[in-house]
This record gives C-alpha cells, structure tokens and sequence, in this order.
C-alpha cells in the first residue's frame, strides 16, 4: 500500500495534471445531455401550464394525435394515481407522489410552467406543432407566490390537507406551511438580557436559480422486456434510476441510467423532471424518445433555491462573545415540500461556539416550481442574515469582523450545535490567514470598502462504489458510478495512481452506468472526492493485494514476504521485484483476470470552513456595484488536484456574488416568470468579475486515506455577507435584502425604502 | 449457498424462460453493430483490391479528398509500420503484423477485397464517391488459391520469408507452407500390417463461410485525450480493445469498446477488420467514424473456415476395433497464418481410442482472405473425411456404423490424444441413445437413405469476469463482459436465482462494456456458459454471504449463525429470517452498497460429443440432395435453459448439412470471388430444412456448480459425414468432396468423376 501520511512524499497528489476530459469538454466533443441521439428515435415536446394554480378539467390530445408523424401523447393519468403510490409506498409515499406530481401534473398545476401532457413525433417540429394542438381546459385558482403571503393562515390554499411536520402539539400554522424544524439550547431571554450588545434584524432573499449551462435532456426507450434504457446527464445516475423507478412503480433494477458528460448541476440535476415522461411516450410508441428542456423550460419547471424572511438576534459580551442567537426565518418551497429549513437550521449558527441558541426555520408551499438543492442547500440564505448579523454586531463593539469570528469561531473538541464535538476542522485557521492575507489590509480607493464573512458545509460522505481491473497488457482501469462534474476523473486517477504508485497517465478512469457497477450515491454534498476517493482508493488496495498474491506466486515465493512498493511487487528477502505489467500479463496462468469492486459508506467526513473577503466599489451616480477584489480562504482537508480545488472556490464564489447583486426569480401580479431566460435572468459573466483569489488552508482528515474533505459548496455560502458588508461599508448603510441592485443601492444611498 | 447437486431440486435451471432480449430482437429494435450512430459522425469507405496478389505502387487520395464533405484519408502508412510492430512486439510480432496487414494493406494486396485505404466523409455518398475516385497503382503478381498448388515448391511466393513451424530438422517445404503439426503415437506400419480391414481414401472439402446475418460494422471515436471509444457488435469486446490496441500501438486501457448486440458471429466475429480503421479516420478528422462492410465485403475480406485435402487410412482388426489412424491433411489458411491445422490435428481422431494414430496437419497460406474460426474451427474438416473413412470401414466389416463407433469410442478414463485420462465424457451414451432412436430403425423411402457420424469438440473454459450487485430495493443485477449470443443473458440469469433462490425475473443482466469490468475472454470455443456461468455463480455466492453478515448485524446474531435458504437470510436459532430486499433497503446502515466482482479461470471444462443421424432423398433425375430427417444427440452436460441448448444442437446441425451440401468460396481463374453473395453463395434456409429432432444427453460436469459443459460447437461436426454417407448409401457410390452439389451426385450416380 502506497498511503503515506506526510504530503512531502506524494508523487501524485497535489499535483496539477490535465484532466482527460477537458480538451473534448471545451471543443464541444463531449457528449452532454442534449447531444445524444439515438437510432430512431422520437422528438417529444411538454405541454406546461401558463397559470400558476388551476385545475385542469380536462386535456383533449386529439388534435395533436392527428398530426403527421405523432406516435404518443402522455398526459398525469398515464403515471401511477396518487392513491396508488400511497397504497403501494405507505408512509414513505409524501415525496414521491410530489416528486411524481411535479413531473406531470395530475388534475391540479401549481406553478407557471408545471407540466401538464406530453407528446413525441418524428421530428421536433411536429412534436412542437402537436403540443401546441393539446388543448388544456384549465379552471384557474388563486395563487401565492410571496413567502409570507403564503405563509398567512388566510393564504389561498395550494394543497388540501398539506403535510405538515414539526409543529408543536397543537400548534396551529398556516394551510401551506409544510416543515417547521428548530434547534435550540441554553436559556435565550437571560442570554440576551446579559448581553453587552446585541443585533436584532430582519433579513431577505428571493429565489435564484443554479443557472447550469445545459439544460434538462434525455433518451428514454422502453424495451420490450419491461425494462427502460435511459441516456442522461445528472449529478447522479443511481437517482435517476431510483426516481424514475419510483414515480412509474417499477423495480429499480429495471432501469439502466447512461450517464451522459453534465454541464452543470449544482445541486439543480439529482431531481427528476422528464425521464419518467420520455420512458412513459417510449412505452407508447415502442421507440426511442427524447426529450430536451428550453431554457425557459428550465426556469419556468425546475427548481431553484429557496427564496428566505429571516429574523436575527444576536447577543454578545462586552469581549464580543456570543451569547445567545436567535434566528427565525421562513423559507419558500415551491410548490411541493423540500429539506432546505432544515439544512438551513443545520447551518445557522454552526459555526460559532453559542451558549444560548435557537433556531427555527419554516417551509412555505407556494406557487412556484417546486424548488432544489442549490450548492450547499439552504446554507446560504440564513448564513448571509447571521453574518450580515454578526458584522453589524461587531461595528456595534467596534471589533475588527475577524476579530470577532475568531472569538467565537468553532474549532476541534468543540461541541457542534448537536453536541457532539468537532473533529479536525479549520475554521479558526482560515479566519487567521485571511487576517494577515494582503488583501485585508490593502488600501481601498474612492467609493470602495470592504466586506467579509465566514460560513460553512456540513460537506457529506456515504455510499459510493468503485471497481479497478487490470486490463492483459498491465492497464489500470477505474470505474466509479459518480459523474465527473468537477473534475472527479482525475482526481480518482490521481488517488489511484497515488495508492498504486505509478503515473496518472496510467490509469483510465471511466464513469460506469447503473448495471454496470454497484450503487453510489449522487455527485453533491461534497461527498464524491471523500467518499468514492475512498472506494477508489480500497478498490486499488484491494487490488495490489490480489497483485501481491500473484507476484508471490510467480516469484515462488510465500505471500506475506511480498510487498509493494512503487507500482512493483517486491520480494525483498528474495531478491526479486515484478512490475504490475508483469504481474498482468501472467494473470491467467496465477489465477484469472484481475479486479475489485468496493462498495463504501463513511460517514466520518468534516463540515468544511472558508471565510471570505470582498471589495467593492459603489458607482454613487447609478448604485451599480464592482466586486473589485475578492479573496477565498477555505480549509481544504487537502488538495488532490489544487487547480480544481481552486476552480470549487472561486466558482462558489462567483455564484455567491451573483445571489449577492443580481439574480432573482421575478413572478408579475398573474403569478408567471417574468425573467425566464440569461437576458433577463441576470447571472455573472466573466467580464463582471475580478480574479477570484484562492488561499487553501490543508488540514488533512484523518478519515480519508488521503485527507480530503469536501470543497465544493463552502464556497458559496460566505459571498452574501461578505459582499452586503463591502456594499453596506462603501454606502454606510446595510444592506438586509437581495440581491443588492443599483435600485436598492440607489434608494439607500438617497435615504429611501 | 444453493448449488443443488441433483437436477430435481432446481427451481430455474432446466426450466425455459423467455429471454430478455427476444422481444426486442425479433422486432428489429435491438441495436445492433449496423445500428449504432454516435452525434456528429462521419461515414466512412474502404477502398479494397481488386485483384488476389500485386504491389501496391502509389495510392493518390487527392481526388478523394477533393470531394466536398470528405475529412480524411487513411491508407497503410497511417499504420504503425511492420518493422515498428516488430521492434515493439519482438517474436511475438508475427500475429500481429499478420493482423494489421490484414486489416489495411502495407504495400501488398494478398487477396480480392483486401483493404488498401479509406475515407470519411459528412455522407455515406460523399464516402463512396470519393473511395472511387481513390487511385491505386497496382502491379499485379502471380497469385496461387488452390491447396494443391500453393502447396508446392515452385508455387508462386506469397509472402516472402513466411513463418515456417513445426518442420522438422532440415525438412524442406515450399514457400507458401505456414505449419506443420502432428500428434502421433505407437508403431503405424506395424499396426496397419496386422489389421484385418483398411480403408484409405482422399477427402476434398472447400472454404465456407459463417454467413452470420449482420454484417461487420463499428463506429470509433478517437478522442482528444488519446482515448478510443468503440461501439461494435463482436464475439468479445475485450479482443476488440486488444487487437485494436495492438496494432495501433495504444495500451489497452487507452481503448473502451461497448458491445452491441450481435447478428451471428460463429467465431468470425472475433477477429478485427475494421475497428483500427475507423479509429484512424476519426483521429485525423476529430469526429466519431462509422464503418460498416456490405455482405461482399463481408464474403471477400473476412474470413472463411479452411478448405481441405484429407487422406485417411484406417485399420481395424476383425472386431471393428481400430488398430491404426494415419490421417494427413492440408487446409488453407488465406493470406496469413491460422490455428486450424493444430485444432484439425487434434480433433481428428479423439473420439476414438486408436493404439497406433499419426495425424499430420498442414497449413498453406494462398491468395485468399485471411480464415477466421468457424464453429469448432477446425475440426469438421478432418472429421469430415476420418468419419466418412468410419462409414467405409463399418461396410467393409460389414458392421453397423453405430456399433462401430461404439466399440471405439473414447470414454472416462481412457486416455486422450494428449494421454491425459478423459473425465466425465459423454460420447458412448451418445451413440447408445442415437442406436435406440426411433430415427434411427425408421423404415426409408424410395431414393432415401440413412447416414450417421459422430464429432467431438474440446470445449473451453479460460477467464471471465462477472460481477453482481444489489440495488437499493433488492434488485439484482448481474454484469458480464461476454456478447450474448445464443441467450447468454438468460442463462446467466438462471444461474444467478438458482444461486440466490429467487425468481428468474428477478435478475437482471448487462452486458458491460470493456472498461466498466473486469476482463473476460470472448463468446467462442463454447466457453460462456461454463466459464462466465461459473464467475456468475461465484459473485453471487460471494454476495450472498456478504447478505448474510448483514442480516446477522441486523439480526444481532453472529455470522455462523444465519444461512441462506431460498432467497432470504434465516437465523435458525434466533428463528428469524430476513428477505434479500429486506436486507438491501438496510444496506447504508450496514456497511454500504453490496457488490462483488468475480474473476475466474477455469481450465477443468470437457470436451462434448454428438451423434447425428441424417436422412436424405437424393432426385435421381438431377441430383438434388433434400434431408428428410435429421437427429442430433449430444451429451449437453447439463441444460441451464434447454431450448436454448437445442437451439445450439439445430443451428449447427443446419451449418453442417448447408457445409455438406451446398456452400463454397468460388474463384474464378483471375482470382476475384464470383459467389461474393448470398444469391450465389447457398446457405440453407428454413425451407430447406426438415425439423432437426434433438436429443439431450445430460451428464454433468463436476467442475461446474451446475453441471454446464459447452454446448454450441459439437453440433457443426458430424453432419459433414452424416450427409454423405447418407447420400453415398443412396447412390450407392461414397461421396467423398464437398459440397455435395447436384452437378457431383449427378456424375457420381452416372459414374463420371
């Protein structure tokens, strides 16, 4: 086993190879969602809804079968009744008849958008032209789309009898709140009563979606023998399989997912919204079907993050330590529930050691597409209202902003808000190296000023699998199941390589579907370098076993004097050593074909930390904002492949300053989107940013063999604050609401709203 | 564990399911190698000879490349170049020279058809066009395609220094001669002395070929970071990915090959013809190439089975008991060296335990395409002519032809060829079954008569990988890395519930593509079912017992304590039993994913034996041969699906007869192929068939857990000589050159030639 401990002696790791998808991926060779086609196969097209809340009362898909080349039309009641999910699934069936509502609705639509009948054609334009015949007949219903308009006990109702969780014994809540979910501890009124200082404030944020480049698209085809191939881009190919197995009540292991390259996901593509619609048109018509999102399509009836109304009370100590926080906001559904409140309540506070703390956080069904994970979901929106909080509570003291936090910052044997203690975080590491970064003492020029803040993700790890075979001639092959968003082909072989010590050109790293390997759970939650690195890494250790083994064999000698070292099997007592090549191409005659596969599920991963800081220039003439500088500090476990450490940073980063100063879902008084397409949907462009600069703190986890904790979503948690601050710092009022338009900037300068 | 060991106590296999891909199949919605078309590809054409022998003096692509839509030119020099091959491959060169030239000329066309540059272009027409406007400069050399001729000393040379093996010390053979391979044992002039009867005779048989439906076809996608992707319909995807690797000098982790179904290969599919070519276009042109041969292609750049000249004498003593086989036989091997004449040697005469046996196997290389295997490549030849030498032999002692082979007949623990004791073989049962089959004392008709003849063929088992996991609700999916194409799916599903005690639907089997598992050997030598069959059962074996380490952590029992009995984990003492879906939902809490990869190498297969009875009606007026009755008996080992097993019986029962009767590689005097189709090359077809009757012998192979020993060989062996004894004792004159045609009964019957 090649698993040093000290990173001086890696040969692989932190290294910056070229990744081997890369050229294929920027010379639009690559394979997306939308590219595959397969041998005759149907074009679909989706009916969605144009009003936010009606019932339908009836769809007539006549005219549209009577169009030339139009082989299927599918409408709700081709999926599996609600009723019958709920009879077959029991208690479990709440989110997958949501789930499966949300695909296609079946008697009611509750968004702009929501799908309402589907058809597939031999062309796209008789599909589209088929579509357009569906003639819905819809009876409209009062619709809400404001959080707390929706939340009000007198709110229109969305769903009769809506599930709700949480509340207290007897509690009553309004018709369309779905989750109420609190963390508390310690005494909060004498908390605050002793307070030398404290914050009370009212925090918002409106809905923004993940904006990935590619949209929705897929080839489903169901085979004659009741199973379904499906050819997809996703954050996970297993979800897929497992959603669309769920909504058309079929075993899991009758579908096989393709994985298809992904343009982008960030959390917005681990849901399902038109593979169990294409598999439904392909059963109908016997053929291939594809189906492809428009851009509209994707803003209008995919989700995005949750739009929030938060409270925060913050108390501290003349030393500025905290002593009580009390947070308390609503976040919006859409229009079926989710789990953002309570990853919101998760991440509130949790970077800070507070006595006295709680922390409610409620979900409100409104008439918006039902909402997904965006890039550590639900983190976001509370952390920008309690670090907004906490740098107003530090002006308030007059401490520096990281003064503050590193007082109160969380740090190992620390007990997290569940009580348990921390392991080998890096929060206060971070807060320290930004202190004495260049960047946070930098001069300011004319209409500048500076923001900070911390945040965090509780990062994830859990099932993954991994196989490595050793091909005749000595190559090694890798297959995972996890698609390679960021990078994961490489830094797989890169761990490989590492664990096996040879080079990484000489491991090929391929990203198996859904039958060919065992189950992994999907790409998010930061998990996939941690946990399917570690699958990765004991397949390739199992595998130099079963290597030794044949070595000890071929060198007539016992096994347990065989040991490996740098990419060799090496009898030291007899003298001998055999290359892995070697080792190979013997296989047959020691044995048989070489390989492993290695199913994991650690769930000893560490939330990771980054705190950042932000430069901003105000123009005073148009309230327009220029992030001027902008530096990232994360603690990083550590860096497989630095460059795609640093691309997680700065990405997070670009997308945090995007929820900070422009994007937004913008609903007109009729309850449809207004803004559903990238010209009005205002999201960063590179000539909008500074360089991003990236400062990765390396503070191994010992769980990892080779330390890696989750990077990828930290990044876009501290961006809100830090850029509120830099903005409420240049103008001298803050900033409490996003995003940070010239309007808002404009009035607030000028004294008004 | 469930490995039954009597065959009343299975609960699927010997039961006949339908197979998963039937359906799908017969519908024309599989996606075979013709089928497959990858986003933004291009078409490409080969340009081959069109004559048997010249140098190549200059290729001229400039016209070609002329044509609007054309991206690239491949011609021989794209190759890496024989001597490179050499100095990369040292002796071991020689194959893989020999394959790279055969599947794009380096200087020298060997054959009508050989392949001497392509061309890829936005259309198929585009690639036509611009392949004629292709210009080669030949000089056309002496050509040589009948053994005889090529066999001789002043016979046009072929090749150069050929490869000469197996000549003895200072032996001299002409210039064309590959081989020489002989087996021999006891005194041969001594033995033939004393026998009471001989028979010597020369046979004649011509190249055939497999006439598998679907012709060769592939698209290749040469990838930026060096990686080749391959879609292609093949008896092995991993022989794909290494003969594609070998001659373009890649290591084989480099190349990933998906398997398509397969339209027929019978060992012509495990060669490569076309693969490295559209790698080559579409490196030079950036876009993934399509290749696809038309059924000339087919027919005169792919390889047919050997044509042979067999002399045979036997002797017997006055028993019938054989005392001396002295067989020597010439095949050809087309343009490049074979394995035919070594598998003919060995098949010649080990069905029969013979005290003095020389068996001679010579190979000459002539102008026609290279051979490729056929089923049981090798062996009907030579026992073509050694069983009609039988048939002589039993008239001559006036013994029934049954009783003959009996009195003969290799059984358990009498040595083979090699001198090593047989196994559990099954041969005397054969002919003891075939005796009492009511076919065999069936009154005959005018014109009709009876012939019989027995075949063995070695079988095989080598390296398989299978692999099988559990999805998140209990669903099992098993994945193989061999085609099916005799229903491999279905009988490796079989296995797999027999193995788990549950439900054939309950399987679920994928054929993985090469870098998604481990390596396996190809479909061929009827190895499959035995080898891959055997990694099958041991995954699952090996997942059982990881449900059951599971069941007894959710049991709280130890290990030892739970068994696992018809599909679920049961702890006898705690009287508790868990089903295998129960254990699957649990399977995060208890470890994570279940999975296990299984590599074998089984080398302990048994050869198989048939015994075939064939009636046939020969037109006194024309000639014309119909079969009236056919029976097949062969020891089958044991029948995982039995109709699929009778399928193998017939379909090489049809192969023969249509060897037999009616097939042959045609040249002309210019030596270009005039039969170069379907039309003018006879394969038998369903009207021309009577219903082959099958007999199963099922003696269990015990180095299998269910008993399986290969199956799809055997079958292509007797026929030859059952179909001309049985037209020989209706003409009352020995038939002794195939194809049996009408114009050959014609003239025999009327005693010319």
């Amino acid at each position: 086993m090649n698993a040093p401990e000290s990173k001086d002696t890696f040969k692989v790791v932190g290294t910056r190879p070229i990744r081997p998808d890369g050229v294929e991926k920027v010379t639009g060779k690559a394979i997306f969602g939308p590219d595959y086609k397969a041998s005759n196969m149907l074009f679909g097209a989706i009916v969605r809804s144009p009003h936010p809340h009606a019932r339908v009362r009836g769809i007539d898909t006549k005219k549209a079968e009577a169009v030339a080349g139009v082989h299927a039309c599918v409408t709700g009641a081709d999926f599996p009744t609600l009723e019958d999910t709920i009879i077959r699934m029991g208690e479990s069936a709440g989110s997958t008849t949501d789930m499966s509502q949300n695909v296609m609705a079946q008697g009611t639509v509750f968004y702009d958008g929501h799908a309402v009948a589907a058809v597939a054609a031999t062309s796209q334009e008789a599909a589209d032209e088929a579509a357009a015949l569906i003639e819905v007949d819809y009876e409209v219903l009062p619709h809400v789309i404001d959080i707390n308009d929706a939340f009000k006990q007198d709110a229109p109702v969305i769903h009769k009898d809506q599930r709700q969780t949480g509340l207290g014994e007897g509690e009553k809540a309004g018709p369309n709140v779905s989750t109420k979910f609190v963390m508390a501890n310690g005494e909060m009124a004498k908390a605050l009563e002793g307070a030398a200082a404290t914050v009370s404030e009212h925090y918002s944020l409106l809905p923004v979606h993940q904006g990935y480049i590619e949209p929705h698209a897929c080839v489903a085809t169901w085979k004659a023998d009741g199973k379904i191939d499906i050819w997809c881009s996703s954050q996970g190919a297993f979800n897929i399989r497992m959603l669309t197995a769920s909504f058309l009540h079929l075993e899991i292991g009758r579908i096989r997912v393709m994985p298809l390259e992904i343009g982008g996901g960030f959390g917005g593509k681990n849901s399902v919204y038109i593979e169990p619609v294409a598999a439904l048109l392909s059963k109908k018509s016997g053929r291939p079907v594809r189906l492809a999102m428009s851009r509209s399509d994707v803003f209008r009836a995919t989700g995005p993050a949750p739009g929030a109304e938060i409270d925060v009370t913050l108390g501290a100590d003349a030393d500025g330590k905290l002593v009580a926080a009390d947070v308390t906001f609503k976040y919006s559904a859409g229009a079926f529930r989710g789990t953002d409140a309570m990853t919101g309540v998760m991440h509130a506070i949790s970077q800070y050691l507070v006595p006295a703390f709680s922390v409610t956080g409620w979900e409100v069904i409104c008439n918006m597409p039902k909402h997904a994970a965006y890039r550590a979901p639900g983190a976001p929106q509370v952390n920008f209202a309690v670090e907004s909080a906490m740098n107003e509570l530090a002006d308030e003291l007059g401490l520096d902003p990281l003064d503050i936090r590193i007082k109160n910052a969380v740090a190992p044997g620390m007990p997290s808000m569940m009580g348990t203690p921390f392991g080998e975080i890096g929060l206060v590491e971070c807060l320290e190296a930004a202190k004495v970064h260049p960047h946070y003492s930098a001069p300011l020029g004319p209409n500048q000023a500076r923001g900070v803040a911390c945040g965090t993700w509780m990062n994830f790890g859990g099932p993954s699998t991994a196989s490595v075979s050793i091909a005749e001639d000595g190559s090694v092959l890798v297959a995972e199941g996890n698609p390679d968003i960021g990078g994961s082909r490489a830094s797989m072989a890169m761990m490989a390589a590492e664990t096996f010590g040879i080079s990484y050109d000489e491991i090929n790293v391929t990203i198996a579907d859904t039958s060919s390997i065992g189950f992994s759970m999907m790409t998010g939650g930061s998990r996939t370098t941690f946990a399917t690195g570690k699958a990765v890494v004991e397949a390739a250790q199992a595998v130099i076993e079963i290597l030794c083994e044949r070595a000890a064999k071929m060198l007539e000698v016992d096994v347990g004097d065989v040991e490996w070292m740098d990419g060799e099997a090496v009898s030291k007592s007899a003298g001998k050593r055999l290359t892995l090549k070697e080792i190979a191409v013997k296989s047959g005659a020691t044995g048989g074909p070489i390989s492993f596969e290695k199913g994991v599920n650690p769930l000893d991963h560490l939330p990771g930390y980054g705190v950042h800081i932000c430069d901003t220039e105000v123009d005073p003439e148009t309230g327009h904002v220029t992030v001027t500088r902008y530096t990232a500090v994360q603690d990083v476990g550590r860096a497989i492949h630095p460059a795609y450490v640093e691309g997680q940073l700065q990405g997070g980063a670009v997308q945090g300053i995007g929820w900070a100063l422009n994007e937004a879902y913008i609903y007109n008084k009729d309850g449809t989107l207004d803004n559903a397409g990238f010209l009005d949907y205002r999201m960063p462009v590179a000539s909008d940013m500074p360089m991003i600069d990236t400062v990765m703190i390396e503070k191994p986890n010992p769980a990892h063999p080779y330390g890696v904790k989750g990077v990828g979503e930290v990044s876009i948690v501290p961006p809100l604050a830090a850029v509120g601050a830099a903005v409420g710092n240049a103008i001298g009022k803050p900033m409490r609401d996003l995003p940070i338009s010239p309007d808002r900037v404009y009035s607030a300068m000028n004294g008004k709203g």
